[in-house]
């Protein structure tokens, strides 16, 4: 088909099972004919922790990002592993690389961050082929896909704004990436963070991390996505995720803007890094 | 007695039990005749999850910190609390607060790490009340007593060398300090590191996290102390926790100089910050 949009699907942390692969090929065959995707078959393998060890990971990210005939790179599935490349791939992405669109959260911020530090100006925050595992994770993949194939105004977080900047970022994944060379200049920008799986006395421990960063305290305000799947503390914290991220945001000088529709789960939202595109 | 020594114990972050209270004082008494231990009544308070609310816990560590009654602040327990107290105890330091020793580790740190960075000299890693409730336990609190009443040698950690200059962490606390004001300038400094209750992917994560600040890769060298309790992972990580800081110490480019007898545990040595006072 003439003017198919190549997308290459990466690994860089956990692997993809086969039947994961199948089901969004299948899914994507089905919906967006005008999308051809490419699963490297880095995807299956597996070195321990990870979709092979971080040479093979690192060298499956290049070898999409470096080749000008896939459109996107969208990160397969999060976990843990991104960082572990980072250093690696980074000095060795080309121009084909910058002009490439990059769709991923969780774990795959690392890179993302790093990305857009270095001025790569399609970075996005959304839905990866693994959400297809999540309860009604068919419609996460369909949201990424549309944003992919049209950049559909659908698919995007509710609460982006025409000439505003944004960002957005797993909470826990971006606390390990403050005053490294990988956070990004954030000034400006409406900074959206989820959490996912950690104690609520760990949201706050993250949230005095992130907003005692004097970088971070030159965004433009913070939204809460969805904090989910938070362990049982005790004693009971005694404070609710809305009410800590006001706390942090108050002592820090930071508006706090409200929620964001992203997290965890399958009504996830697509967050374009920097401008966002609305018409 | 004339020249006793006043040790004043706050609770920064957990509550202490009555029972603990008991226990330690009935220690200290026993083997420290010339240590009188006040145990700060916020220690028994309970809000949430703190030992009394932000308000309380600051109040009681700036009466006991600004006491020049006192020659020593001891941490009484970790958890999570300390960060919360910082933004309103730094600035309302005194001078009497600057020629004070302190005591602690786990999530004191915090205050560990701020009160170094502000030039504080008495800055020590070591072990505190509520460690009498691990198993020898006993153990590490007459360490700490030994420490805080004549700095006794044999309470020290044993790498520790003349002329050179000393820090300790528990990791991710050290973490959530890279890249704000509370982060210490550790350059020329030996970095001891130590971690409980954490999955390998995160020490190996944090471990990305600290050593891609550059700050940090000045330090003279990373030691490893004991990673206990580290949960199981799922598929197994494939990488022992000295694989794991070898690979980032390499990295970085910093030298990593072996383990250190820091942990969370009962055999937790005593880390005074800077230039060690070795005879």
């Amino acid at each position: 088909m003439a003017g198919r949009m190549r997308v290459g699907v990466v690994a860089t942390a956990a692997r993809l099972e086969p039947e994961t692969v199948r089901r969004v090929t299948a899914l994507a065959a089905a919906h967006f004919p005008e999308i051809e995707l490419f699963v490297h078959p880095n995807s299956h393998l597996a070195a321990g922790h990870f979709a092979g060890d971080d040479a093979a990971r690192a060298a499956a990210f290049m070898e999409i990002a470096n080749d000008s005939g896939f459109d996107a790179l969208w990160f397969g599935r999060g976990g843990y592993g991104s960082g572990r490349i980072a250093a690696t791939v980074l000095p060795q992405l080309t121009e084909a690389a910058r002009r490439k669109t990059y769709l991923g959260y969780s774990d795959a911020g690392v890179l993302l961050a790093a990305l857009y530090a270095r001025g790569f100006p399609g970075v996005v925050h959304g839905p990866m082929p693994a959400d297809i595992n999540r309860t009604g994770g068919e419609a996460a993949v369909l949201r990424g896909l549309a944003y992919l194939a049209r950049h559909d105004a659908a698919a995007l977080e509710p609460s982006l704004r025409a000439g505003a900047k944004h960002a957005a970022f797993n909470l826990m994944t971006f606390s390990q990436l403050i005053g490294t060379p990988y956070q990004p200049d954030l000034s400006g920008h409406v900074l959206m963070l989820e959490e996912v799986s950690e104690y609520m006395y760990r949201i706050d421990r993250s949230l005095f991390h992130v907003t005692s960063n004097p970088a971070v305290r030159a965004v433009a305000g913070i939204r809460l996505g969805r904090c989910s799947a938070v362990p049982a503390n005790d004693p009971d914290f005694g404070q609710t995720e809305e009410q800590v991220v006001r706390h942090w945001c108050g002592l820090a000088g930071i508006p706090y803007l409200g929620r964001a529709d992203i997290g965890h789960d399958a009504d996830n939202k697509v967050v374009p890094f920097g401008a966002a595109p609305i018409a």
